[in-house]
């Protein structure tokens, strides 16, 4: 086959198979020349072709677009799967009242002024004046003591994850809580732990003490010293994911396990929860071993958290803009959670309707005996912790759905469960 | 032991041990009650104890803070790597002026409007209008046609790597072209993957075809196409890092080896060097296979790069700034490496210096016998490629020096291999 005719073949089996499509741009003679290391008249006679055969049409100036020739199908379209969804109810979903933005945007305007600071990498532990900030932060909060140097950053847990899984030993048995870790499952088991499931024999358990049922119950101080003492019997490790800890201040304020245990001890945090949920920034305090072994190791490993949000989010946390905000969040979402299961209450008296200990979520058991579709089909998003025999168990988190929708919401959700919809 | 005196021992051993330091706040009497799960006599006979012995000083209304009486030492204290360099030839740093910082605010601060987007979090595989533009892009650029469905966005080319890691078979055996991949080698490591050097026969090939050795050369469009023939034959993945091709277009226009493969390759690329080393935008474009397993998995995957700057970067590529970065990035760079080598050559007529192909990277060969800390002293951070027999090669990379700076910095530099510093 001539040249010419290798690129009209290549172009003309593109646009059939629709990997270039009606109206699409294609590439100018000279870059097609030099991508495929032919001269510029092979591909220009190859392009004359093409329009002459109608694949596709030239326009002045501009260059060459596909025509309408092949009437390919529109390429794989995108699934929202939020689509048909009115009412989130399944957590994971921020109330725009509970986030000052106009305030973040001061302090991100802030950090990109520091451009001195923005044109270098960030430390692979992270930007060491948010660590000395987080630092000061974890231990007037949690009594977590620490020095700036065993702390690490990351873009969420998962990555943070990643990097204790390469710290320690592959064949180690870890424990989860429950199924619903699945992030960090997934992690542990890629790289070929052993992942069990409430084992407190593991020789990592990994445990979400502030949130430690699907619907907020919070440890008690009993078994965070039971945990504590068989770990450090056992010489296990444990893994506290302080999860949802800032929700729990009114409510019953528990130690965290670092502060009553410490050695044997990884701390995690996050400020997902407490600023947006697309602001990615969570952090980990190592044991003084681990640490030792990530310094020598620190080439390995690249920082994920952005740097203008690490340096944002450090003002912020200094500011005491981080109380505030606890506070606040606290305040709205706990109202909501307490006004939604009053609703529920008054709308469906047969149901069993609790408010878990961290005042976030809500269970509801109650008879039915239909798809589970028919919650989408409502508009509805729940999540469904147990449906057998008839009964159905739900947590239900109202934290996104607007203050003046919730009347609602919890009316197209009674009209499910009482199988008017 | 009472609990009064336990708690007392408790605080006191901190302070002598150095984790709680002078001048520090202690947590108040309320909240050791509680996290202690004691009664706040108790604490507070054990904080009166304290003050009693000078552990802790007590001032009316803000609290308790620890005493200067254990004349404890300053916390570990942080070891900044850049003190002492004053010109940074080592690369990984961008140059001031070729950022629009307040360009880049303007899209922030767009981004940062649309607050609804903002309260959930982002798919999996990233926002999906980034995705869109940046397949868009690469189509234009790379020529590399592809759908929004299979690209996956994530806070750099590690958190991708590790989803491929887990997307493959683990004992699969790696191949990267040098040692300088440490993190990517990590990762395979981590995950139990043979990794080799520089091995054709192995199940999955990693290159980097637009930065090939260190010092920025390019694989031939020959090697190219024999690298897919002999994959393709093997049966084997190649993971194409497409690192730095943004630099090549007016030296040497290189197709992707996408483009010319394609269905065993999966592409990757950063936004990092062409904006801020702090932005943390990666992407990869899987081959259809191993997007069908991600899309089985997705919920074992959280998105990790920022929301703020995907929706940011999306408007800012789709107003086609990013190819007008591109240009400028470019120019600045090539020009400061062009003159830096020039001014070198004069200082230094006896070693050999020449221009990378991309013309981001100087290759320096002299012959020289001192201990490599005298380039550190002379306040010089430089890349050593290789130091045997009194000759030193070093690659070197002004792009992170003030223009105004380039001659102070050659002559620094020129010093140190003269050995007159």
């Amino acid at each position: 086959m001539k040249k010419y005719a290798e690129i009209y073949s290549l172009i003309k089996d593109m646009i059939l198979s629709g990997e270039l499509q009606a109206g699409d741009k294609i590439p100018s003679v000279r870059k097609t020349a030099a991508n495929y290391n032919v001269s510029v008249t092979t591909v220009q006679s190859a392009y004359f072709e093409l329009c002459a055969d109608g694949f596709i049409i030239a326009h002045s100036r501009s260059g060459y677009f596909v025509s309408n020739i092949a009437h390919n199908p529109p390429a794989e379209k995108h699934v929202d799967v939020q689509n048909n969804i009115i009412y989130d109810l399944s957590g994971g979903i921020a109330d725009e009242e509970s986030f000052d933005f106009a305030l973040w945007q001061k302090y991100i305007k802030s950090a990109l002024r520091q451009s001195d600071r923005l044109l270098s990498y960030s430390e692979p532990k992270g930007e060491y004046d948010l660590r000395c900030a987080i630092a000061q932060y974890i231990k007037e909060k949690r009594n977590v003591i620490t020095s700036p140097d065993r702390i690490i950053i990351g873009a969420g847990m998962q990555p943070l994850l990643h990097i204790l899984g390469s710290l320690l030993d592959k064949r180690l048995c870890i424990s989860f809580p429950d199924k619903s870790f699945a992030l960090g499952m997934g992690v542990f088991s890629d790289y070929g732990f052993d992942v069990h499931i409430r084992d407190k024999d593991a020789d990592v358990i990994y445990v979400s003490p502030s949130h430690m049922t699907r619907w907020g119950d919070v440890m008690p101080i009993k078994r965070r010293l039971e945990l504590i003492e068989y770990s450090r019997k056992n010489n296990s490790l444990v893994i506290e994911d302080d999860y949802e800890n800032e929700f729990l201040y009114n409510v019953k304020p528990t130690p965290s396990l670092y502060a009553l245990g410490k050695d044997n001890i990884i701390y995690m945090g996050s400020f997902s929860a407490m600023l947006l949920p697309g602001i990615r920034i969570s952090f980990m305090v190592l044991t003084k071993e681990l640490t030792e072994k990530y310094n020598q190791n620190a080439f390995r490993y690249a920082q994920t958290a952005g740097k203008t949000e690490q340096i944002a989010l450090c003002s912020y946390i200094r500011d005491g803009r981080i109380q505030s905000q606890t506070r606040k969040i606290r305040r709205i979402y706990s109202a909501k959670t307490k006004r939604f299961a009053c609703i529920l209450k008054e709308l469906l008296p047969d149901a069993e309707i609790e408010i878990g200990e961290n005042t976030l979520q809500i269970i509801l058991k109650a008879q039915w005996n239909q798809p589970l579709e028919e919650f989408e089909k409502a508009g509805l998003k729940v999540f469904t912790e147990k449906y057998e025999a008839d009964r159905i168990t739900l947590v239900i988190s109202p934290s996104g759905v607007p203050k003046g929708s919730l009347e609602k919401a919890a009316q197209v959700l009674a009209d499910v469960i009482l199988c008017k919809a």
